[in-house]
């Protein structure tokens, strides 16, 4: 027979291992309940255990040359949100090096029509239910969090630091930076960072009534970057009014952030694994599947002081370069002329298509439109207000752009 | 100070706490660990507590007039794999009626590199290990798991009687089957049951290679089946060879599995809600961030019995038909001139681009190609053999078929 000893000892350990499992399972505690242990080395051994396999398979397939690189690069993903969750996933699935996470937001049950987040969360903070799932997904990838607001002074100045020093070896700048935000000063935020660290980033979004989204790169200098042109949407046709009622949401769907998310990180491993073509604007409508794309100039002519410097850095950059190699990128650029906008069309429309398509806003693309017009500036100069000025106008802007 | 019995009294309480959190956190058990109640109606409340508040919000941006009808319908998903997994994941958050869930292969590391499965889950049936993480996530949704191959032959009349009487109501068919398997067998086992049930379903794949899918409406009757055309596929160009030495295995990526589910229960979403326009085909290549669609229509000289006689129904219910809704179909879908194989396309592709595809293959849009090339009817008599008799033909199309 136990002694009273033995069996509160016995209690304490049942204790503790509940508390473990409460902790762990959901939470991971401090990572002692890791479910498989770190893999040093990536593996292309066909077993059952190997979670790398059918990725270094891709070696195999002629696809990618060099798989293992993946482990060397640190992506930052700014909104962990319906897409920015699972751009998070998919990395993290991949095996890529590091990731960090910055959002400020909570989980709410409200999420959970769209993928990752469980509603046993809620309540927790983005970033780390995020990070306590993906560490049991894959231990291999190294995490850092920010739970909060890039917009504010303080925390735009520490997401600058670790934007330019947060790679796996500190000291470093990430290798891109992914916006998953969905409000329109979060994005400038992020714009502007990247154009005065000369940041390559990639920007994703999705329409509030939830059947269309896009992704845009931009290498500052070498394309647009958002300041440089209207942001550009995949026609929504929503009625803003709609939207400004009390108590009005946005639409969501899981499969329309999960498609962009896929298109996203696509292109995200296109670009650091160096296989197929890195597409620099690629929409897509729901409602008809139709997926445009396109490659936009920066403008001259850009509010950012960074970006004009940007450009001249890239000009600077291009013609240096010996002659033989300019015609040659030359020669592979110019697929359709330059229009008033540096619009350079990859999609399959017409140039009649082009022409048909009129209106204060640049030529583009079937489907794809601005999210807002940029007033004509002699229209503007002739009412005697010029576009910064008319603060109002810009005030309107900005609420309308909230709310993408 | 407490009695032995009470010590003894409370040992057992905690050995059963840590059993319901050991079970409960990752396979629910028996039902009693959800973590949120159930919902009796949808609400369009815009509250954090609301799961529903963003799909509802579909119905005031006016994409969809009766969002709440989803809770009506019933889809089988056979294949929880890399496509099958996420598809019922989104289904699920979607607030589908009813999920019938098919598999035989049981949760591997080797799965890691593509969404939803945890490596905690190693080990335990798919169906098993996904029903519990579905039924957390929306505790409204009804599930129905079958651990079997459906190509025995038991298992296959079982599979065809719940297919025929699994919905919400007992007794009457589900609305849709998703074939997310990853096997031609097992593709053809579906098609079988589907023309002789008259099932309208979709057929998804993703390529050897990892950076190719495609989705196929497929309406008994109505488009061509899986026995009607060589399968179609997205340009994958993988030296075959490569695939049957020892240790290989295909290559997989969350992003491909992702885009490839999200575009398929896209396409249920909008045949159950009716809403956008329904692909027929709709292809993807990573590579170049291409997207075919096109539609095709049945063989009148189909191998499957009951596929020729769903033709006959079809042709006799539109010849039923007022002649001015006749017409009026006729006029929409008759975009292109019918060719050999009754395509009919809808992407871009010039006609002079698709005289210049040319071989032994039915004109395609570029960048689809035939998973197989059925040998010509007269080439083959000349030699003295039918395609039936054909057996080692066969035989290699089958083995080939089996690693898509």
């Amino acid at each position: 027979m136990s002694t009273i000893e033995e069996l509160k000892d016995r209690i304490k350990e049942l204790e503790n291992e509940l508390l473990r499992c409460k902790e762990g399972h959901h939470t991971s505690g401090g990572g002692e309940l890791l479910h498989r242990p770190r893999i040093e080395k990536m593996s292309a051994e066909v077993v059952d255990s190997n979670p790398y396999s059918r990725l270094m398979a891709l070696k195999r397939m002629g696809i990618v040359e060099d798989y293992e690189k993946i482990r060397t690069f640190s992506v930052a993903v700014v909104g962990v949100g319906g897409v920015g969750s699972v751009t998070a996933e998919m990395l993290t699935r991949c095996g890529i090096g590091k990731l960090l996470l910055f959002d400020y937001d909570k989980v709410e049950l409200a999420n959970m029509n769209r993928l990752f987040f469980q509603p046993y969360q809620a309540g927790l903070s983005k970033v780390e239910a995020a990070e306590h799932t993906l560490r049991n997904i894959n231990p291999d990838v190294q995490f850092e969090t920010h739970n909060y607001n890039i917009t504010t002074v303080d925390n735009f100045s520490h997401f600058m630091d670790r934007i330019s020093n947060g790679a796996l070896e500190e000291g470093r700048p990430v290798d891109l930076v992914l916006s998953c935000v969905d409000n329109f000063e979060a994005r400038m935020a992020i714009n502007t960072a990247c154009n005065e660290l000369g940041q390559i980033w990639i920007e994703s979004g999705v329409s509030e009534n939830a059947v269309s989204g896009h992704i845009q790169l931009i290498i500052p200098g070498e394309t647009a970057c958002f300041a440089c042109a209207p942001p550009l949407v995949v026609a929504a046709n929503i009625d803003e009014k709609t939207l400004k009622r009390e108590g009005v949401c946005a639409a969501s769907l899981p499969t329309t952030m999960g498609v962009v998310a896929g298109l996203l990180v696509q292109n995200v491993l296109k670009y650091l694994l160096g296989f197929g073509s890195v597409s620099y604007y690629l929409g897509y409508n729901a409602m008809k599947d139709f997926f445009p794309t396109m490659t936009m100039k920066p403008n001259t002519q850009c509010n950012d002081v960074h970006c004009r410097k940007q450009q001249e850095e890239y000009k600077k950059k291009e013609a240096a370069k010996p002659k033989q190699e300019q015609l040659t990128e030359e020669e592979e650029k110019v697929i359709h002329e330059d229009n008033e906008w540096g619009i350079e069309l990859v999609s399959e429309i017409t140039e009649e298509e082009l022409k048909a398509a009129s209106g204060p806003v640049p030529n583009l693309p079937e489907g794809i439109t601005v999210a807002y017009t940029i007033p004509n500036k002699e229209d503007a100069s002739a009412n005697g207000e010029s576009v910064q000025e008319s603060d109002k106008s810009l005030e309107e802007l900005m609420a309308q752009m909230r709310r993408m």
